[in-house]
């Protein structure tokens, strides 16, 4: 591994080991072998690098090298020594997982967190509010229900498989640009059994309240949103776009909402639902009376 | 204009006038002679047709026919006489807007609202809410903004331009899929200039609220969501994506709305900034309590 040279190490071939990292984790939206993933533009590198989480490598291209100003108080603290690496731009356009790329990428390693850290209240916040996504399958949707969880100040995510799908990687490079970087701050568990998951939540007294898309099932009563009491600890369970969560799972969650609507044709997409739900929590959490 | 055949006019020549109709609509994005805007799909054509507005034809490809049964009691309803025209795939496919066309398309004439019916309350409602999109440039913001508005049971919509930017149409192709027909149902007003209107507002007894995206102004006193008394009646300004209102309209509303985050890197999208706000108004002019 380089050593963090105060002048950066300049990467002229394609076969660069370093390369070959960046453009399996950015293009590629893999992993790299130490579990680092890809983040691409001066906003989500920001973010990363103010994150907590470890950084493998930064990498500049040329026009890149303009916005090194903005992030030299990140990057060159004595405490840590990231890599700061260099390409030509016509390299870092093959790396890049967008169009027209800004020239500056990170690889950053996620901090694993553990089911139980999601169960304590962390300060300033009345309980835990987890966000479950359960089969959301839309790496964007992942993303920005993420951003608006964390924006409203959900206190932990969890992504779970159902029978039926799975939920599409939370750092998948365009899931962490939908998410604008809230996935590398807010305590993430991944790939967790559903099924597990709601025992434990039972085990630690929190309530899980189902989301559901359609109010045409009479075998449960539906809340709205401003029924439920958002001060108590909850994992918001969000099920998969089209299908819905399982149906044994709204059947064995404490509660069930449902977004009223004016007009029955109508319907939400998961980004604005999310929203809705999470503005709610924050609403009954912060207001004065 | 041919008569509405029990078995369509089939369609041959790119040349036909009918084509060229749609063409403009769709692909166009424009208007045509009669004012009529293009909807494509077979919910948007289904949202058309149900309307209530004045539909100049309607036109299936070969693979667009299995659709007809579906629509076949809003289309040969004895009262409307709708010219039903088919075409082949190949000719349908040169005047759509989409990639992968659903073959089913209509010319519709957008029932134009006049300012005066945005004032009085409609049935069902307490007040007016009105949402006025004041240099909102992307046809997607201003299509959902509409749908999310619509869903939560706004009275009225106007669109108008600032200094700084016009407003998209919400009659565009790309505008009317993401509102899903909503523009077509809600009374809308396009193009009022915002002086008057806003001196409008104020002489109908119509409070108006600026939404800001920034809180750093510190001239200004802002709400949150849930301290506006959303059952008066309201005008809620939304500005252009970047730009956010003309200073000069946050400074003369009635009040200054901003919703506020946890984490104040995080910022909501159009989307579901809107979806946010009108979900507030609606719980307070449904809630029980």
């Amino acid at each position: 591994m380089p050593s963090p040279a105060k002048s950066p190490a300049t990467i002229t071939s394609r076969d660069n080991r370093w390369l070959k990292l960046f453009r399996m984790a950015l293009r590629g939206g893999l992993p790299t072998e130490s579990n680092s993933v890809g983040v691409e533009g001066l906003r989500l590198v920001e973010e990363a690098l103010t994150s907590g989480c470890q950084i493998e490598a930064v990498l500049f291209s040329e026009s890149g090298e303009r916005h090194r100003a903005k992030l030299a108080p990140l990057i060159s603290r004595p405490e840590i020594a990231i890599p700061i690496l260099t390409t030509t731009d016509r390299l870092f356009e093959g790396i890049a997982d967008t169009e027209h790329p800004q020239g500056v990428a990170a690889l950053v390693a996620p901090r694993p967190a553990q089911l139980e850290d999601l169960f304590s209240t962390p300060a300033g916040q009345c309980s835990p509010l987890i966000v479950v996504l359960a089969g959301v399958q839309d790496p964007g949707n992942v993303g920005t229900i993420l951003r608006t969880a964390a924006a409203f100040g959900a206190t932990g995510a969890v992504t779970s498989a159902t029978g039926q799908s799975g939920s599409a990687s939370p750092f998948s490079p365009k899931a962490l640009r939908a998410s604008a970087g809230a996935a590398l701050h807010i305590p993430l568990v991944q790939g967790a059994a559903l099924g597990i998951l709601l025992t434990q939540f039972k085990l630690n007294n929190i309530s899980t309240i189902a989301t559901c898309v359609h109010d045409d099932n009479p075998t449960h009563s539906l809340a709205a949103p401003w029924e439920i009491d958002w001060c108590q600890p909850i994992a918001l369970l969000v099920g998969n776009e089209g299908a819905g969560l399982p149906e044994d799972v709204v059947h064995s969650a404490d509660a069930r909402i449902h977004i009223p609507l004016e007009r029955r044709v109508e319907s939400l997409n998961a980004a604005a639902a999310a929203a809705v739900l999470f503005y709610e929590s924050f609403r009954q959490r912060h207001k004065s009376t």
